[in-house]
């Protein structure tokens, strides 16, 4: 069991590499919420995630004679950087592998941080292959991501901050968990420090490994991820934390990809934080959790922040969708010239931009002598689709209007569950 | 002139009030510049930006006896909200005069503060002129913008808070820069604890008051904004802070819109950072300013975070347009079943994710027995369109790609110059 002594002991070792991070009182979420809310950017942290804080820890362990023999770590996402940076500071070569169709931008990350990238044929468990034959033929030493006691007990660290900086009256924490390794050590110092301190892990609801393991009293591997988190995408907890977990964690809990990716916008708009959606889990849970946390003071870890902005774009874009911002209006007209031009003058006079156009003189489904235009409007304010769909028929016009949800499922594609990289940040046979 | 011992009172006066916002030691924009380079995030300050410290330092001076009348003012931007709030901490009624076609995300945000908002029928001159009535009427007093010492004082504090932080030795500090007065401000702060510390005021290239006056010798009013940076699109810099400004301020520089949105994205993916465009301008003259900045530690002020997410997303696409990230590609191919899964599939094999297609059979520019198809194709790296456009060639099609800059022209509108707003934060009459 890390204790937290261990968790000190991290800290002091940390100190001078890793950037503690603010605990910003959120006065809008509290507004919000009707509680008071914390917010714990590690998003803000070196290398965008709290990933550095456990592997310098695990790295600050080898011994001096097996350093020069090199780490390894088995990764494309936050640990790969993680480990990447936390070599760099030691002057331990670094190798991590990945496999080969990895967008060149995070192999360019890792190398960023002074990291030699192996790309290799296949999926994850193929990376990981490959690194157990590093590991051998090299000596060197394999990394964990989250099944190791001083990794845990650096990513503990961030509990550690935040009782001290809270003033030691927090109620209740949220942490976003895959493997279990941040939630593990949080629990570890929080519990360590503050026991009335309710300890909350948040999953995505699409790979729950932690969850179904507590139900059923034993690890538990659950089906491939079907979740846009990839940073909590884990198959399988890890054995260390799910003993801490199972004896110092209050509730583990569930969000859904839809949930995440409103928090994500929410924290944008209100906070002008990025998060990666695996960072806005514990967000998630606190703003429309099913079940949702307790009363008193709250902290949720926004654990990361390295989103592709192609991705950001699209969970904005769902988002406005969501809120009935973006809405998508279908007019069918009789085919004479300026009908148009007066629909778009309508749409214009209520607010709404017009940000894509399709006429249809010529479809199947059009009957001879009508036209159909469908108009994608971006909306300044929710609610005022109704009202731009009332306007266009006091007009005239048979207009119809699909909004959230319908136009959720219709057009916004994109947050594709089922990460490609089923356990990126899952360990295998290597942990 | 406001002096260092008057921001210095500020700052004790707004202890409890506004948040001492962290000054970030950004490692990847030091690595990527060869210096390093510090972000002072008022984008995290309550309300989103700075404007709280000015509007409560000068409503502290309104006498005992006055503020039952409440405190006014004309603005719908970061300026009404800093007053709302500023009010609402003091117990002073406040209102906030906007234009009626004022979004209505921006008055519920004054609400949400506490304020009354009045809306009035015409532009910003018609919300002035109301604001003055009120004033005469209820002998309310007008929290002015920038053109006040006491608010000027007030916005210094961001200075104080760098120059202690960052140890002394900052050698640069970046600011945005419309009416001038958190550009004084900070100048009187940081040229009285650390007179070696060059200041330097950064303006939208679209209105650049600061840099015509200047050059002039006096106060000049430039046209109507045309500029994104709203926040910073102020025609007429104030006399108060200008003085200040003439005295102390090292150099006032400009950017284009252009490279505020790329500083955006780049804020976003590098530092997991929101910004509104006119925060977003001293990071863009750091990173591609035409006048580049000098050597050494250099600190920049990220002003405001208050973004339309709309906008946010516009700007997105902009920025990944610039970057190669967003291309179309447009094919002319025999009008044979098969030919666009075929290409579909070059695409994809490359990484590309197709966004969009548009497949025209019947058009005016397509021969009989030819078809187009243009393909909107998000890349996950620069550089990828080329790739893939030599592929659809080889596979023996007639392709074209359009990328950036050309692509930028063609598609990518909303980053419309000219704000509604034209000196949203600028002052008439009133200051």
């Amino acid at each position: 069991m890390v204790t937290l002594k261990d968790v000190e002991q991290a800290e002091k070792a940390l100190e001078h590499v890793v950037r503690p991070t603010p605990l910003i009182l959120s006065y809008t979420l509290s507004d919000f919420m009707g509680r008071e809310v914390y917010l714990k950017p590690e998003s803000l942290q070196r290398t965008g995630s709290f990933k550095i804080r456990g592997a310098y820890n695990r790295m600050l362990k080898i011994p001096e004679a097996e350093r020069r023999h090199g780490v390894l770590a088995a990764s494309a996402g936050n640990h790969a950087q993680g480990v990447a940076l936390a070599a760099k500071v030691l002057g331990i070569p670094a190798t991590v592998v990945m496999p080969e169709d990895t967008a060149i931008v995070k192999v360019e990350r890792a190398r960023g941080y002074g990291a030699e990238v192996v790309l290799v044929k296949g999926d994850f468990e193929a990376a990981r292959a490959r690194t157990e034959e590093l590991r051998a033929a090299r000596g060197a030493t394999v990394i964990p991501t989250y099944d190791d006691p001083d990794v845990i007990a650096g990513q503990g660290t961030v509990g550690l901050e935040i009782i001290r900086d809270g003033g030691g009256d927090i109620d209740e924490v949220l942490v976003p968990a895959g493997g279990g390794g941040l939630l593990a050590g949080v629990a570890a110092a929080v519990k360590g420090l503050s026991p009335r301190t309710r300890v909350v892990g948040v999953q995505a609801e699409g790979c729950a490994s932690i969850v179904a393991s507590l139900a059923k009293g034993e690890r538990v591997r659950v089906p491939k991820a079907r979740t846009f988190a990839e940073g909590i995408a884990v198959p399988m907890v890890g054995e260390h934390p799910l003993e801490i977990i199972r004896a110092l964690v209050d509730e583990v809990m569930t969000v859904s990809d839809e949930a995440i990716a409103r928090a994500m916008v929410t924290l944008m708009e209100k906070s002008k934080l990025v998060l990666e959606a695996a960072g806005a889990a514990g967000a998630a849970a606190l703003l429309e959790g099913e079940k949702p946390p307790g009363r008193g003071k709250v902290v949720v870890i926004l654990s990361g922040g390295n989103v592709d902005i192609n991705l950001l774009q699209r969970v904005i874009e769902r988002g406005l969708v969501a809120e009935g911002r973006y809405v998508r209006i279908t007019v069918r007209m009789p085919d004479r010239p300026g009908n148009l031009a007066l629909i778009l003058a309508v749409v214009a006079a209520h607010g709404g931009n017009v940000v894509d156009v399709e006429h249809d003189r010529g479809g199947w489904r059009v009957s001879l002598g009508e036209v159909k235009a469908s108009l994608l409007v971006e909306l300044r304010e929710s609610g005022a689709g109704p009202r731009i769909l009332d306007a266009v028929r006091a007009s005239g016009f048979d207009a119809s209007l699909l909004g959230a949800p319908e136009y959720a499922r219709a057009r916004v594609k994109g947050l594709t569950p089922g990460s490609e990289e089923d356990g990126e940040d899952a360990e295998g046979a290597l942990s």
